[in-house]
């Protein structure tokens, strides 16, 4: 796997990031590019499927964007003025590979591909009725359900049976789809994951993240709602709402954590967000340190709200290997105990004999924070304390984003003062749900909370039907922040 | 190629990192983690020979370290208590792997294994003659006349033939031999290029970098001094000065860029003595902004000091794409116009309106600073002035950096007024030489500098043999600074 | 491609061949075995499906049985006492590995894999109607029809499922499948492509040829019956006969040039067949000539027979590069003038001054014929004469066989003078259709032939649904022999 | 390893093919072309050196000559109208590359590159002697040793160089080298291994065996004399004979085995030869039988001749996989206990109930003969007779073939009866060496053979300095036929 995250293994995954085109001169160009700009939230695979009037092409790969959609003779093949694409962090195997979207079918209405960013959580039951009536399944993805459920409906029209399909699903989608009818981006009715929608001359443009618009220079031109669908062809732009109305619950991880910093969402920037988190939470649990250290690179906007909230000098005392491209696996036993510091060290000459507040963005499982403070401690410091500028992370998300099972999850397991003693830190402190809430500049309405923060309270804000019955060692339905 | 600098075309390259082990289990895993700690010294191609008392046992690829010398079937192979291994920048073509050091060759007198950090300035000159007297050259490398100099030695012992080699070069060279005697560090007597001693366990070590001893858990000793040879066996260690006595020069930009901020160098901490550069940067050349903003990451370590010395707040206004291990390559030219960002962005929510210093290490072609002014004035910044933490570079090296030519240099092509004109900046600054070396504790020397600047001063401190009838169009022994 | 076929471009081209085990320990050993024995008859692609109680397992790939299905890590996988597998030729493309078979099936019945060797020609009207109802087709092969038709049976039990399936496809089939049942082996009513059941140890194997079972030291037991199948599993073996009883009409080329030499087709050998072709080819189309010269390989079997029945002595007038296992691709257009014989060589020193008779197989193009005519001349042959032990190939066949376009097909185009002219041969003659028969043991019954002979005749046995109402190109329902 | 031998492990195998081309206007496609049809002088690597008239080109792999040589942009790299071209038999390994030739070096002459078929039997003393004056080997190939002594020569021009250096070796050598003075080509003055030359149009050709001129269409002119240089340039052809004269001795296997039936050695055909030892064969130990069978595909020729002077039908009592391209292995331990059959099979149709008389062309360890025989008897054979067109084989070689150690040579532990009793057959016969000597049209001088025969007779007609102070186990300078 490339990274250069230092703690991948400690982080929530976002799972997908989605790109559209309608309109551009080689479409799968600027698919590419937009891919690119959201590698960081999908970094296992990534595909695209063009159409240039008549056909339809494609291409899937395991691994980065770069080093399979740069090479020109696949954006060659991948010809015509509107195409999408996605990556996606999944599970490896040797059958991944037919689960790389943009999965594609050829209809009795004509070619239909599609690109999802979510997680339907009834798609096992429907699955398992598609099968019984013949449907056979190409893939182990949730979204393979759409299509089957796009080719058996009595409807007539494409769009109808694309919206006929969305009605029998439950869970998160943010859409884009290549179908006869022309682009169509889709957002469930709750906005649970990001769609935003651009223009690059006479192209429009929809993606997960709006930073993909800054890499392509394209111009960001609003949120497609929840609850939205978009169809673009070359008549022209059509809205429609074919869904109940509901109040909207976007993800608030995504401020967190998921999104890049430069991206601006809901009308704020999330490095702007991320300093006012920190910001809140040294005011909520004030330190006093010598210097605030970041946890590179995504804990670097909170510390440095931290730092200029609390006046105390913001120093790199971790330095990551930022020069390192590829992850280097640890070859041989032998080498284990050394306890290698392959991604990151200590700047020791600066934190011998100091005592230090080190910025955290989540905590998954808890490994890493105990190896960041023990590490300072080798270092010499005289006092280590961590502030995290989440809330305890308590409970799996079932909308995209791959969270280990709740055993797995330190915050579900003791208290603040047990993760304390686990992570040997002389201080520890998480901001509170209401005090984020307060960072995005909102207050919390605790008996309709306006956003999807079921990772740290437990409300889910749809069914869970594929759980109903037998509940995963990994869902809770029960808050207990 | 694999990076993760946002700017690469545009910094001198580091051409190697050097690592030696003896007297370890598995030496070769302990190589690979070093030089995995010294990959941004070299990114082009590594390799590593072994040696298990008996036989020799090499490995080289294109490509980082980690792909390669993490494979346990590589290292498996590998065998042996002792080894020796290098990273390279280099240029590209077929022939490339002849070239990737360690350079191996069985002599009469044994196995010869040579891995070199640095460049002789006397090796056209050399091979010429060695190639009339009947020697067959395998590479273009300039290290390769050492090993022909051992084989056609008149001396009896190895050791003695190696130094009776070294004596015929000239120009920068830090060493790790494995041979019969044992593994062999050595640095020429200016101590041109850095070369350290560290312990772990029963073992001994030898880098480029301390940083390398600290990513394996071992123990930096002291540097190798200019001048000595350190021959290392199951015996113990022994040092010599087989050189005439000569006043040290060690490369000055090893602090400015180089080296890892995490490693210490000549007794000092990279990070604080980048800190240091900026805090004086800023006495020399104050500046009234709103933010500070490093070129990241390269710049981050002086514009802390820059923003903690004039008392303006430090900002992340250029946002760098960290989550992608894998450079994209512009697929095709129809996107080539939209001036696309792939792997660095403006916080344009940040800059809008701001007046911004922007803080960077050094500046060589200019390139990236014009990209970069524009960046921020497009992002909506009402001011951009651009302080440069090294003087102006101006001369190219011959012991061991990539520069460009010097016509490529705009420091040589212009003065400070007319690089500020080209990059379109409010205000354009550098550190003074004098400013540098106070920086570092000293005051220079200007009849004997104390380190070799010659890219800023053009004070060059050996013979350049082999450009002395012909000099090439990068050589410059007129100093202009 | 790799092949040591000399002539591979002007011969037909058996589409697949099949291979079934039920009951040995490590089934997919044999399996690979058995494909690897039946490489003739498809070079292009193989793929193996395995079950090992609980799970399928499959891999497939492009390129020989030998290269993947010898790895012991490829074989590992495909665990289980039972497997099926297929080898293909097939067209190129990126798209091919989803044509590769066996074609695999979650079904709500179970898990469900099918090898087919044969071609239905009703393929595009069921799939037409199959993709109204809400099918969804995987790859471009008729096959995949076989499998939707089983998924949306209204039938309760597996083996009844497959039974109505089969029902509603025309053309020819001969099958081997893995379903919750155990292995079904089928061969449709007319038996056309061909299908043998034998055994080793406890283990059940189903084979296209025999030959595979010589391979592996398994016993042929007997023919599967045209519109005959049998499950087998632990419980032991049924026979059914689910469809109408039809009189056989097996495939006639299968004697001519597909099956190797050392298989026995309906009772009778092969080699045997071949020769008394030859033989028959003597008698009817007797040539007085210094030498019998065989067209290698296919030839040597028809030759011999010819040689011995005529008194003529057998030699090796042509020399194949036995020796080269890969093509070589001739790399530029500089020495395509050169008239390079890289498959095939003419021997000289024997030919020179001397009348011969060649005997090939088959003619197809007759572009292969002008070339070896040639080439006897050019070595000094004082007359070439031209015997084919087979009658002219007139028809595309439509039942698993690769036909070039009627247009491509000279016996098509003129009569037997017209070719003779063409390749320039001092006399050409090919065997009756009356002879073949007769060599065979048989007298051809006009009115009801006992075999397919379509590709000489034009009496096809089935229907051609798929092409009734556009006849391509190369259709012809009129018997034109 | 790719190859289509039905029974490589025990056959001799010849180490090498050269070509080389002056003069041509793309010369490395002609090379291309001529080493392909070389290629059963050695499967398992092969290069190609280009001069374009100011650079050399270059390039080597593992593997056969097509998959590598005929791809456009290999050729199209190699430029220029010279070039010479070199297969190889070798032994695997991770440094195999480095001894693929044609060898190449830059001399302070100019570029020397050199393609050598053949062995020195004083290498290892000379290699010793140049490694202790300095010369660093880059491969393990005896061929080296030539370049090292044509680089310390002390000679002036080029050639008087390559003529000084041949003067130290001893052995076999037919070599073809691109020097200076343009392309050389040169033979021992034994006359070893052999070498011919062609003309195509301008071109000068020459190449191993004459059937490289049939490929390309060229035009054999003459042998290249035991003893002679010929040097070809742009002025025309030069030949000198810098050694003293010697009675040649060409090596007799050539026409055994290793050559293509339809190359001309030394002005007769291989074909006709081949035929001829089984006609004598046949005379010198008579059988009687039902059928000849020959070992395919070497045996063939010898079998035709047989079957003739014996007047016993010729038949495919063995068939062959012929459509294989790709060897393929056996998986797995679990099958090796059925006796697979992978590369040939029994025409059991044809056997059973018969006495069979199998002729081979030579045996060297008995095993495959024993397989066969026992392949015969489990089809039925009612008697199986061995007659075997070649002396018993009971010498290694020095001069560039492959043989095992002389404990692995039945013929050097047994005699012939012990031979037939080992592999079981009814009787056992080899022709003698009198007799084949006789089917060359010659008549053997014990005390002078016309023909290097140490193979059977242990006559070897050159020193073997490097084996004699301690004679490997393979050698015998004792005759004992």
């Amino acid at each position: 796997m490339l990274t250069t995250h230092p703690f991948d293994d400690d982080k929530l995954k976002e799972e997908c990031g989605v790109f559209g085109v309608w309109g551009a001169e080689q479409a799968s160009s600027l698919v590419a590019l937009g891919l690119h700009a959201l590698q960081h939230r999908g970094q296992e695979a990534a595909g695209v499927v063009s159409f240039d009037g008549t056909n339809y092409h494609q291409y899937r790969a395991m691994g980065h964007v770069g080093g399979t959609f740069d090479k020109p003779k696949v954006i060659r093949k991948l010809a015509g003025p509107a195409g999408i694409g996605h990556v996606r962090y999944s599970t490896t195997g040797e059958t991944a590979l037919r689960n790389v979207q943009p999965l594609y079918a050829d209809l009795a209405m004509g070619g239909f591909a599609l690109a999802h960013n979510g997680n339907l959580s009834n798609a096992m039951t429907l699955r398992s009725e598609l099968n019984r009536r013949g449907s056979i399944f190409q893939s182990t993805s949730d979204t393979e359900v759409i299509i089957h459920l796009v080719a058996t409906s009595q409807k007539e029209k494409p769009v109808d049976r694309l919206t006929d399909a969305l009605r029998h699903v439950e869970g998160a989608y943010s859409l884009v789809c290549l179908m006869p009818e022309g682009l169509v981006a889709c957002r469930d009715p709750l906005g649970i994951r990001p769609l935003v929608m651009g223009k690059l001359g006479e192209a429009t443009i929809f993606a997960s993240e709006s930073v993909a618009f800054d890499v392509i220079g394209a111009t960001f031109i609003r949120e497609v709602d929840p609850g939205e669908m978009i169809v673009v062809n070359d008549e022209g732009l059509r809205s429609f709402r074919p869904f109940e109305p509901a109040r909207p619950r976007p993800c608030i991880f995504e401020h967190v954590y998921f999104s890049r910093p430069d991206s601006i969402i809901e009308g704020t920037s999330v490095y702007e967000t991320r300093k006012a988190i920190g910001a809140e939470l040294a005011r909520e649990a004030p330190c006093n340190a010598d210097f605030v250290v970041p946890i590179p690179d995504s804990g670097v906007p909170a510390a440095i709200g931290f730092s200029q909230a609390a006046h105390i000098p913001f120093e790199l005392g971790i330095i990551r290997s930022h020069y390192v491209g590829r992850t280097f696996i640890q070859p041989t036993q032998d080498v284990r105990h050394l306890g290698v510091k392959l991604k990151h060290n200590a700047n020791s000459a600066l934190i011998a004999g100091k005592s230090v507040v080190l910025v955290d963005d989540s905590v998954v499982r808890g490994t890493t924070s105990l190896r960041l403070v023990q590490m300072m401690r080798d270092a010499g410091a005289r006092e280590v304390h961590m502030r995290i500028a989440s809330p305890p992370t308590r409970h799996s998300c079932f909308y995209g984003v791959d969270t280990p099972k709740r055993s797995k999850l330190i915050a579900a397991q003791m208290g603040i003062e047990g993760m304390r003693d686990y992570i040997k830190a002389d201080s520890l402190a998480f901001i509170t749900l209401d005090g984020l809430y307060r960072a995005l500049g909102d207050e919390r309405d605790s008996q309709a909370p306006q956003r999807c923060d079921a990772c740290f309270s437990g409300d889910y804000p749809t069914h869970l039907t594929d759980f109903e019955n037998e509940p995963p060692e990994q869902l809770s339905l029960v808050s207990n922040t």
